[in-house]
């Protein structure tokens, strides 16, 4: 038996065929509009193309950016695709198939943290709570060896947990959401305003970036806080300290017996990990008088979110 | 079959009987110290009356405001009494028992919450949450009709979810914890800056503690609140607010059908729970694109503990 | 005699000769770059033509957006102009003239505060603060009768005065500055984020930016709420309410007895000005126990800041 | 040459003659009721003593622990003395003397900043501000050589400046004074939440409560930070912390050249003064584009209070 993921990205598409062990045994990755006609009709021309190799595809498992109902097949609302507005998302795909299979949709931070669980740094632990710290924040609960999903489809939105009354303002319409202290958004944000104020200390930065401010990216600042420079290791110390408050909340709600870090910003590892770690200690009620979660890097790369949509698709 | 439910409360222990639908057929309340001594002693003692009348007695479950380890059994710590660090509750009253039955140990806030989940407002929902707001601000999760308790028994400790940072100082230790912006003390403390900063609009709220700000109680407050009375509105506004707050912060973890408002303040109804909803409403993560958990006033009464802590005990 | 004002705008440099009671009798409008040189020769080149006019031209006075020096010659340094850091102004203005007077530079929001206190709605104050809600928020302070400049001219920086700590990113590099809350952009993104989250109250905000909500801009806030619109009116309240709590933490420092509030927004007037008076009183500490200033609207209208460069110029 | 200062304290007050340079001669301290009549008899009774060996008092000067009218003679309200509400204080003083002289009154903190000015850390500066940090905070603005006492005799409450929305409930009835970050009681908030927190670290400051938290005083925490205490320092780093952001939040106002920082925490001298200018060149808006202010500990030691009334009084 295999299965077909697909990862619907932001401006690509990438499917895989997975085997009994949701291994990616072969893949594709097609450029891709904003456009929910095309990415179905690309969905299906790879599941055909597919289907020329392997003949026992029993499912389609599709982690998507956006929020998916308890039935696992329709997707509520997305930023990124303005048609998918109460979208029935299995359905559209699975009306282009020439063989019938299921299509079964899950939130894109879902199936990363499900693919983490199974297949990554999660094995073994029983509440788990993973964090992705890329463009904004995602989040993924699994208890009890099942992915929660809360009563609409809606839990896990850890991203927008609101971490400041009056706090920075989110796309979201709120203010102060996580995910404006803990992200790819956030690292940039941080580091942008230290070179503002700390112009003496910006050289290596304002190298990295040739001189535009505006051009400074992420990776950038790795590098920079890789090489020990002192605004980019400041600016990964403001993110940890936030990443560790907002820890700190949710085990407060869940007292979780492992966070799993993943995203492209955890690439630096502990320069993320360890002030995550310190704060989390300094904010969690009770430190003292508690066993305390592990925190560690994620295991199962990029590929985790195919991973957990392909498992996911045929539990 | 019948089994003893137990409620070790700041001052006094309460002990009733129950039938196999939680039913209280029989009860007493003994005034206690804060000693774990006498409160085991105390406990075996009615155990031993008890007997006289039922000999078929199951089990006993204790309703404890302490954090209880995953066992069930033994007591992390507790603010109230100073030996119940790492201490084997259980087994300490156990050891008192003439005829041997389990003790079974619960959270009192978990209790409570599992008392509406079977017998009162709880009843039917999928993902429920329970705040009690009384002197303080505990918390109750029930997931797919189970108590979901964390990896370390330190789940649902939503009194102490951060809300606002560098906020109001916290018994804890910590800041900002929601507890300090929705109990009875925060109406107390609400109510009292009122006073201060409105001394025109203090009339009635002066009136009901005789002139002495310092002994104004939050019984008072509710009164002269359902009287219409404009200092004793606002204070309930703003821990209304705040109530909506938390259980926004909470929704964005969970994503529960049904919150649970319980403890002595609910008392007041709608008072409380309007501009809760509002607040929910308006800090909510995509409120305007998502199905809304009901938010209702709980119903199993001042015995909701008793009746949780008596059917989990056999569970 | 005469004087020359000059206002340095983000886009355009405006001239105007004033008489001894500082009436605009003549004024010109050039388009210009943010280009320090190009802006000399402007300004030279205007004074050249006005003293065809006029040959009792006693000074020039400079309305800058920037930080003035206590010299009120050299512009310390400027977001929208790049030279202008430690720059002699006077000196680069006074070099191109052929018959030499004086130049005398002052920060734009100083400028207008004082046209406000000689000749508008801030006359027969003794400490007048005002506050300019444009695309930022600019302060003036006179005390006494004399602008005040602080040691270093930075005084009055009222829009960086920190209100939320972790809280709104600004331009500056700093969190919670007051006009990431009270100013034209703020006024933006608290309507856009109304928008987000409240899309059924939205029509008329939609209708006046053709449904593209990254092009709703002050003005049409302004007018949905001046005929009612919900979502218009909202914005303004919560302008209001910092304003208000900007103005609470003024008075701590300084007491004035008159707030008097200028720039674009404040045409809507008491749309703007109720909100931020009831939250005044509402912030202000011993509130009830303390004469209150008065909160007023401009009147000395758009040309305040030429109308203070000019009387400033031969103070 | 000779005049007569009166500092009024909670417990006592003290008086003494001072010469033309306001050297203390000559002082009594007697312990007092917080009872107007009381007080002022005591006041008169000292004054009379006084007579016996000075022939020459020409004015008395009185520091009070209130807020005090522009006509420097009335108390507008105090914390202290419920019966000074819109009080004639001097004028109830005057009454009592068998030889008439003029009674003028000053804020306390408005007297120890004058003291300072004129005879310690401030002298020849040109814009100062004194900050007295004892159980509370207390604020002094020296502008030009002039003591600055708003409209209202209401400025420079620098201790309820706002700096946390919904922060630590403050005695005023509002929330996030800066007195609740920057005090002796905020010194002992921190470390008893330290305490909490950090059991194990809390060795020291327990020897030093005899094990008792709630009998933990500030002087004990200086000793413990000056031994090198862990949890000592940390809690004079949140407070110096705290003490720099107010001090940036003042100069976006002020922007003057000189804190001084007085009151008995600041015996402790740089373990306070560090963190504080650490934090304010961190806050401080343009922080490296501009001149800072110097930020020094008082000089003029215990009777700089009544160093700055009895200069006042002939002034």
């Amino acid at each position: 038996m295999h299965t077909l993921a697909v990862d619907i990205g932001g401006t690509k598409v990438a499917v895989g065929v997975c085997d009994e062990n949701d291994t990616i045994v072969r893949s594709w990755t097609v450029p891709t509009e904003n456009d929910a006609d095309r990415i179905n009709e690309t969905i299906a021309g790879l599941y055909e193309k597919a289907l020329e190799s392997f003949d026992d595809i029993a499912a389609i498992g599709v982690s998507a950016a956006g929020n998916v109902k308890q039935d696992r097949r329709t997707v509520n609302f997305s930023a990124n695709i303005p048609a998918w507005i109460n979208y029935d998302l299995s359905g559209h795909i699975e009306d282009l198939l020439s063989k019938k299979v299921p299509v079964v949709v899950e939130n894109d931070a879902n199936c990363a943290g499900w693919g983490e669980y199974v297949h990554g740094a999660g094995k073994g632990s029983t509440n788990m709570v993973m964090l992705t710290v890329g463009t904004g924040l995602g989040g993924a609960i699994v208890l009890n060896g099942e992915l929660y999903r809360g009563s609409f489809g809606m839990a896990a939105e850890l991203g927008h947990l609101p971490m400041v009354p009056d706090g920075d303002t989110c796309g979201c319409g709120l203010r102060g959401c996580a995910e404006r202290y803990v992200s790819g958004s956030a690292l940039e944000r941080f580091a942008k305003a230290a070179i503002r104020r700390r112009p003496k200390d910006a050289t290596r930065l304002m190298e990295l970036c040739n001189g535009n401010v505006e051009d400074l990216r992420g990776p950038m600042i790795s590098r920079a806080a890789q090489e020990g420079d002192v605004l980019g290791l400041y600016a990964f110390n403001k993110i940890g300290e936030w990443l560790g408050r907002t820890m700190a909340a949710i085990s407060a709600v869940l007292d979780p017996d492992l966070y799993v870090i993943g995203g492209g910003v955890i690439a630096v590892g502990d320069i993320l990990l360890e002030p995550a770690r310190q704060a989390y200690d300094r904010f969690l009620q009770a430190s003292a008088y508690r066993p305390h979660a592990q925190i560690v890097a994620a295991q199962a790369g990029q590929d985790a979110g195919m991973i957990g949509a392909a498992n996911l698709s045929v539990r």
